[in-house]
């Protein structure tokens, strides 16, 4: 089972605070980047993996879904997220990704916001996506950038000319990563931008965009601690279609 | 113009004495994963885009393809790689990849080791070679790795464990870098990964296989120094297919 920081309280009063979370999809500023991804939406059958609060599930209806069903983990925010919408056309469900078996040719799109690097098995969701999806039906999603993970200690640190600079080790040795954020050792799972990339193709996707975020110059202008965003990627955005 | 840094007498002499030049393709540890990935050659008219010296050139004629065809842009290069093979199936040519218009639906494999990254236009160059493939032909290439060439100052600095550590700066700045490597000031341009998947899309390429080369465990036994290369991605090995 995926390791369940979102119901821990210390966890989710710290999470809960994220712009990202009390603005929804304004604080998050790859939005736009992951909406320009999305296939049109009127009519779509969907998925939302790790939907946390639902921001992206009802978004998704207000855009025409048809239907949204969205997963998570977590407790904390399944109830919240189902408290927060009316829509009995979004329907939410605690369930774990590591062993999540959706209805096959189900689904127009799986959709799913940082929540596949905390998942050990990659390969196996790509493949069960895969036969969830219906023939041409889309995956999009976002993922820490394997860069961004990878080192024994990934914080910023500084180069001669004092720029700063962001470190890179154990890229090749793939698995557990574990990190303080809001409590300590929470888990991740670090694979490289190959072993991921592949795993979609081997499970037969094909590829349709890669894009690593980095902030718009509109952006950085308006948050200015964006600028840092440009030294590194930190998040690297995925569509591939059946 | 790609900046011609092979006819540069103090780089052609050090260059020349690199393990993958003196020894040809056992000196380059990465050939085991490329040779992985390459087609069945039998019967095949291909392309070898920065041939060099011509080791893959020669390999390929004696796996089976029919008809080589060696560009460089090095006189130097092309020289060396003429005096080292009499078949009249292998054709050297002095070409600069930034401009070269090959014949449309030739070749079934389009082959190139380490040197996209000196191309300014990698967008034009997939496109090209897009169109000079046969339907279902190939490209293969490996090209240095974008986190190995990102940083302005790319080299290896230490974590506080004193663990070896890559830095990554400017990633998303992409354009010119200027390293020093048997001469001062070689010029290549950095690309975002994203940049480089979505111009082969874009080309109307799928994507067959995206790989960041690892030394084998046994490569490591006999070359403990390769060690190294299991913190960070020095090179990109990418298939795609028409």
């Amino acid at each position: 089972m995926a390791q369940n920081i979102y119901d821990d309280p210390g966890f989710f009063a710290g999470y809960s605070q994220l712009p990202r979370q009390v603005h929804g999809l304004p604080g998050a500023p790859e939005w736009p980047a992951i909406r320009a991804m999305l296939p049109d939406l009127a009519g779509k059958h969907v998925v939302d993996l790790g939907c946390g609060f639902g921001w992206v599930s009802r978004w998704m209806r207000a855009q025409g879904a048809s239907a949204v069903r969205g997963i998570d983990l977590s407790q904390n925010m399944i109830a919240r997220a189902e408290a927060m919408t009316q829509d009995p056309e979004i329907v939410y469900e605690i369930a774990d990704l590591e062993t999540l078996e959706l209805p096959k040719s189900t689904f127009d799109l799986a959709y799913s916001a940082l929540t596949f690097h905390y998942i050990r098995d990659f390969a196996r969701l790509a493949r069960m996506l895969y036969r969830a999806l219906v023939p041409d039906g889309h995956v999009v999603f976002t993922i820490e950038h394997p860069i961004y993970m990878a080192a024994t200690h990934p914080r910023w640190g500084q180069d001669e000319d004092g720029r700063k600079s962001w470190p890179v080790n154990r890229y090749f040795i793939e698995g557990e990563r574990r990190t303080d954020w809001y409590v300590k050792g929470v888990l991740k799972y670090h694979r490289t931008i190959g072993t991921t990339l592949n795993a979609l193709i081997g499970a037969g996707f094909a590829l349709r965009h890669v894009e690593e975020f980095c902030p718009t110059r509109e952006q950085i202008k308006a948050m200015p601690e964006l600028t840092d965003e440009l030294e590194r990627p930190m998040m690297m955005l995925v569509s591939a279609q059946r």
